[in-house]
């Protein structure tokens, strides 16, 4: 084994080691589970004890209630979802810090203050969460899914910050009460939406374990799969929050930025805040998101992160949703196809689905042809790829580890040139003009509105296809557009992908290249069972309205379901 | 004569011609003027009719209300305004374009919709303003202060936007009601805080002729100190707005980056978006300023420009500074000197006025020691610098003209090759830092507070000297801080230089060359009459609460100054 082999090996060791005895999983579980497509559901369920498996049932809003009244201690909760995590990582191997020791340390620490006071520390008291492995938690170390920062912080020695030091996010979620539990699997580099690094291997779809979770938050997305937790934290810059959580079958807000803090976060391309990377969260179920933000609006980020906007929780803006919904007056673009590349089957079904649940709600639809995707795609890529990537291979060359095979072709030994900064500049303002005339077709859908309102929101795919086969990536637009408009986007699973159902369209005539590779590498024996998502687009630094949209349109799901 | 030459004489005589044959003043008048130091005041005063000159005393409010009770029509009012500004252009050569026949024919049209429906039609119904020329107003070409842009739209012709394109904010302002009659003259390339270009030339200070009016919105300032309009529009990416704003004796608004419009608006080194120009407000009163930033806020700017943020004007916050200042609560930080350079006696005299003042109010004070101006001064260059100039060089070749004077070292014949993107990277970071850094310095003034506020606002010099003798120039930060920082800053007059009071400092030993080259630059004499001015820096996005603030430091500066 070579150096980076051992240092790794010896992580995965470390990590092992942190699994109490008691939760270990004999060979025998884990060779079944290598044997099984499913790892959700029953499967898990089964090797858990009652209690547990009663507790992880509970949504983040019923935990924290169970706690703060007193049905459950802090300590129970905990044990419970370390445990359940414990498992999941066993079984699919998505975390990069186990923090169950600080995490029962802090659970003991707040029935105490609870048997003192009575009453709950903050609006998140005792809940566990668990953070993809770019946020510095106190208690635990940080790799971001290099090799070279294995003991380290951010690969210097000697720092004092090691173990020591904690992201603003972190801070202010422990504040409110919040209980880091483990950090989760990301992807090397961050630029890649199948995660894969040489510390823990490729990532599967816990669902289907011959599809990928996503990227580059896809061991966040694994772990709430299998429930590990159900409030999350991840990172998103260009899908990397609504990616896996659309492939995982989880609920998802990614902000505009300037709502979460990003204080203290590493990052990829750090100078790069043009096409900005933001924090995203990530639900078991749609109340959780409002839940987790509206929390964190609680903690006034503001004062301790200057990028942060002063913009407490709106409520007059989820009121004024809750009223236009009551008179059936909300509004959607609808998007099933972005004329480049056509969805597959599963995910044409999906966005239907919505449509058909809205209308049969009395809302209104429009058929959405916005500014060219093809643009929204040059102008991202062009942005986030500017600067060659040096940081990456810097700290690549820290322990000598490789690149992922996902990367290879478009990361070499050596950083690519950088673009110019006249280059840069172009970007910027061609950036600033798909804004406005996004924008602008937007109010413009206010002509066709009896109140003269334009759309609410807009539902689209989050990719073209559910959890993606491995390598068969080759249209991100629908994922990063959100990134380019700087809106924010809450990521809802509809459907399961189905075999009897979602039949490969042998009639269809590709457009172009892409959409033919698209095309062909749809096969409905192997998406069987994978989630079917969308995503609600909605307006720059609308969070509370968009959470409130989602609502409606989860609701609208639902009753739709039932055949109301 | 050259071609550009001539080109510019035309435009100068198109100009002259604009202004009706009964308000051209005889020779003999012009003469006496430049034999002057001073225009302002009485020797304007008297030139005009007492039916002007009692309308062009009132203020904005009182001139929307004038109009909008039937006191006055919009006729009389914008008739008494391009009077005023029309003796004002003759005596300080301040417009590059006069649009009185357009601004009464609107004003025909708002009282025609007065007498119809006894309602005024916004809340800036009949107020004339002017703008930098720099916006585009239907009826009137934009210079940009560049000859080659002279009977074109920004450099080329038959585009069919020529008289006939509106940037947005103008019209906003005009569906609010106010009536656009003129635009002002501005800093050749924007690049230069003295006001010159060679359409018009140098542009003088009203208050004393051997002084500069600022820039690069200068001919702005020019006209309002000669009240030509009591409410009116600049630009600011480095201090435009706040420094004419502060040589002419006016107050100013340069709000954050979002919250007014930008959009349809021409700029130099357009792509860069990283410390963006904003747009400010200058105002003969302080009570111009909240009247049109909450005029526009009515107009919801963020419908039309996707770049400005959905933050409707916040009454909450300035009741929130009405409570605190009336039990006493302000709190100040007070900068009489960045440690750099120190300012000249006026502005040191100003600062210790407002501090005084605030005091005496029983307003608590603080010395304000910020993370270093050398920083914020390096940062703010190397971003604004960083694409060496090729859309200024390419607009000056197209007419030929050279560079103005003042420019001449900074620009070559040949854009300056740009700075890489790694090192654009490196200076994002840096603002970033600085940014944190600062805000960090300002939330910790709390712990110090008995009620854990932090200050609310900084009261710091716009400039280290009043309004400059021509190239004496040596240090910009005071002015472009809010810049780099995207805080809002007010900038307030206190005073003006006085010979008897304001004596140079013999005794004053300088801490570096630049200081020295700002200290000897001081003489009493010449700086006698100048305003001398302070600014007010509040938080991000916090435009309510400062101009409330601001309203707080003016009364307590006019009781103070009746030694109340």
């Amino acid at each position: 084994m070579s150096s980076w082999e051992e240092t790794a090996a010896k992580k995965r060791d470390q990590l092992f080691h942190k699994i109490p005895t008691e939760w270990v999983l004999p060979k025998e579980i884990l060779d079944r589970a290598k044997d099984r497509l499913n790892l959700t559901g029953s499967f898990l369920e089964e090797l858990l004890d009652s209690h547990t498996r009663r507790i992880t049932s509970l949504d983040s809003v019923e935990l924290v209630d169970a706690v703060s009244n007193g049905s459950f201690t802090a300590v129970q909760v905990a044990t419970a979802f370390c445990k359940r995590t414990a498992f999941a990582h066993q079984l699919n191997c998505n975390l990069l810090e186990i923090l169950f020791e600080p995490a029962l340390e802090r659970a003991r620490e707040l029935d105490c203050h609870f048997s003192k006071t009575n009453k709950p520390i903050g609006p998140l008291h005792g809940l566990p969460i668990s953070l993809k492995d770019q946020f510095h938690v106190k208690g635990g170390e940080t790799t971001m899914a290099y090799v070279g920062w294995i003991g380290s912080f951010e690969g210097e020695k000697g720092t004092g910050k090691e173990g020591n030091f904690e992201s603003e996010l972190v801070r202010e979620l422990v504040a409110l009460g919040a209980i880091p539990i483990a950090k989760t699997s990301l992807t090397q580099t961050l630029w890649c939406a199948e995660t894969n690094n040489n510390i823990l291997g490729y990532n599967w779809l816990p669902h289907n374990q011959e599809l990928s979770s996503g990227g580059s938050s896809g061991g966040q997305g694994a772990l709430q799969a299998l429930r590990g937790t159900t409030l999350g934290f991840g990172t998103d810059v260009g899908g990397s929050v609504s990616i896996p959580a659309a492939f995982n079958g989880l609920y998802s807000l990614k902000p505009s930025h300037g709502r979460l803090p990003f204080k203290g976060v590493p990052n990829s391309s750090p100078g790069q805040h043009i096409i900005p990377t933001v924090v995203g969260i990530f639900g078991t179920d749609i109340s959780c998101l409002q839940f987790g933000f509206r929390s964190l609006m609680a903690a006034k980020p503001w004062l301790s992160d200057p990028h942060v906007l002063e913009m407490p929780w709106n409520e007059d803006a989820t009121s004024q949703i809750e009223d236009r919904s009551k008179k059936q007056k909300l509004y959607f673009g609808i998007m099933e196809d972005d004329g480049i590349v056509k969805p597959h089957p599963p995910i044409l079904r999906a966005v239907r689905m919505v449509k058909e649940a809205l209308r049969a709600k009395g809302y209104k639809t429009l058929a959405w042809h916005p500014p060219s995707h093809s643009e929204s795609e040059s102008i991202h890529s062009g942005i986030t790829n500017a600067d060659g990537c040096p940081d990456v291979i810097k700290r690549l060359k820290l322990s000598g580890e490789p690149v992922i095979p996902e990367l290879e072709t478009e990361l070499g030994d050596e950083p690519q040139p950088p673009i110019s900064l006249p280059q840069l500049y172009e970007w910027m303002r061609r950036l600033k003009h798909y804004r406005e005339d996004y924008h602008n077709y937007w109010m413009s859908t206010s002509e066709g509105d009896d109140d003269e309102n334009p759309v609410d929101a807009v539902i689209l795919p989050v990719a073209p296809h559910a959890a993606v086969i491995p390598g068969k990536w080759y249209h991100y637009t629908y994922g990063n557009l959100a990134n380019t408009l700087d809106r924010p986007t809450v990521v809802i699973p509809v459907t399961t992908a189905d075999s009897h159902i979602d039949l490969f369209d042998l009639e269809y005539k590709p457009i172009n290249e892409t959409d033919r590779n698209n095309w062909l590498s749809y096969d409905a024996e192997k998406y069987a069972g994978a989630p079917a998502s969308v995503q609600i687009l909605g307006t720059n630094l609308g969070e509370e309205k968009l959470l409130r949209l989602a609502q409606a349109v989860v609701d609208a799901l639902n009753d739709y379901k039932l055949g109301l």
